[in-house]
């Protein structure tokens, strides 16, 4: 979205999600929003192809999670300047975009946000896995991965319904943990379920086989989170073995 | 994904969603597999902005739902070209990506699927609507509405529960049917709820106000689909009214 008119600051800030880090994922727009900006900041997964598409000139901050990012952003707008941060994904899917939003809302600065791919759609296409398929899966729920697992109310019984792709975002060491609880709502054991890690980037890895057995073989590969993807569709796979 | 060395055609199809049809919202690999392609194929929602992008001497051909695309594309890479297919959005959430790959995959094809914007994402950020926000909202549900309309079985329980966005594409005069269906199991009356329509274009229209007036007012708008947007997030559209 974008607000123009309300604005008392001269400058403006654009926040755009870059399509999981990778250059070739970012939109036009983004791209021709960067090369206009003045000051770019960054998060540690935007990639340094996206950064080297700034106009020499740019000053180029790492923004990460550190404190004071909002008020940089403000600042510089306030003294006229055309601010770009970049963050990976699409912000307003577990990317804080609201966060921004409020932010500079508040301080009466001009914005713009823009979405990116998000890591569910560009790890799934890039894996060959739809997320929905005529048959076998009519909708899909996404929904992070420490959420699912603190929350006692959570309602497992959904999830383990047919019909539909689950998505989530964990570190393997969760894993065995969530595939317990779905089996215990019904799920069937032998459920095709895929790992996805670095999606869409030369290093990515996919695993794809049944659920129980994805539990097991998951944490010989390491501990760095992935994509879990749960449903009928990870068939389509060309990585997937049956158990 | 691609899948390039189990071909025995000497062509290639790469098949790209091109983010709901905008140019600015492509990808720049997207973009850039446009610009080699010697054939392209694309459907109504593809904008002419994106069309003009592929060199003067491609062929262009307007394949829509139409019969005999897939044997197009197949042809034209036996043949030894590179043929292009764009359609609007995210080809593996409801994009039917899932049939173009078992097309391909059947004729031995070398080929590539792209992943490109959802309408969702796309929507919500053009809107100023997060699907997930801190304390209001920790996940997303997405599923087309003619199925939540026509399944008996579907679960209304499950999607009136709090902390949690509702993304439907629908046609309005479903809205109220919907609604009743949600109302019924719980809901508040006054949940905040938007419909888009013509998300990040120019004739971008929004109704952001509680779901059972959205339910009374929107018909007015007249019958085109839009994407409907349920919960707490609604808040923070420029455009809401609390009722």
């Amino acid at each position: 979205m974008t607000e123009r008119f309300s604005s008392a600051a001269l400058g403006f800030v654009c926040i755009a999600g870059t399509g999981m880090g990778r250059l070739g994922l970012m939109t036009l727009r983004a791209l021709s929003r960067l090369r206009n900006a003045d000051l770019g900041v960054h998060d540690r997964q935007v990639s340094t192809e996206a950064l080297v598409q700034r106009p020499p000139e740019t000053q180029r901050v790492f923004g990460g999670k550190a404190f004071g990012i909002h008020a940089l952003l403000v600042a510089h707008a306030w003294l006229g300047g055309w601010a770009m941060r970049l963050k990976q994904g699409n912000l307003y899917v577990f990317g804080r975009g609201g966060e921004d939003l409020q932010a500079l809302r508040a301080q009466g600065i001009a914005f713009e946000l823009m979405p990116g791919l998000t890591g569910a759609s560009g790890c799934s296409a890039a894996s060959g896995i739809p997320l929905t398929h005529r048959n076998l899966a009519s909708r899909y729920v996404f929904l992070p991965g420490h959420f699912a697992q603190n929350d006692a109310t959570y309602d497992w019984r959904t999830q383990a319904r047919p019909g539909q792709t689950r998505v989530l975002y964990l570190g393997v060491q969760r894993l065995a943990q969530i595939a317990e609880r779905l089996f215990s709502q019904g799920l069937a054991l032998g459920i095709p379920a895929a790992i996805v890690r670095d999606g869409a980037r030369i290093t990515q890895m996919e695993i794809a086989c049944g659920l129980r057995r994805l539990a097991q073989m998951a944490p010989a590969y390491g501990p760095q989170p992935g994509l879990l993807i749960i449903g009928e569709t990870v068939r389509m796979s060309p990585q997937y073995y049956a158990d």
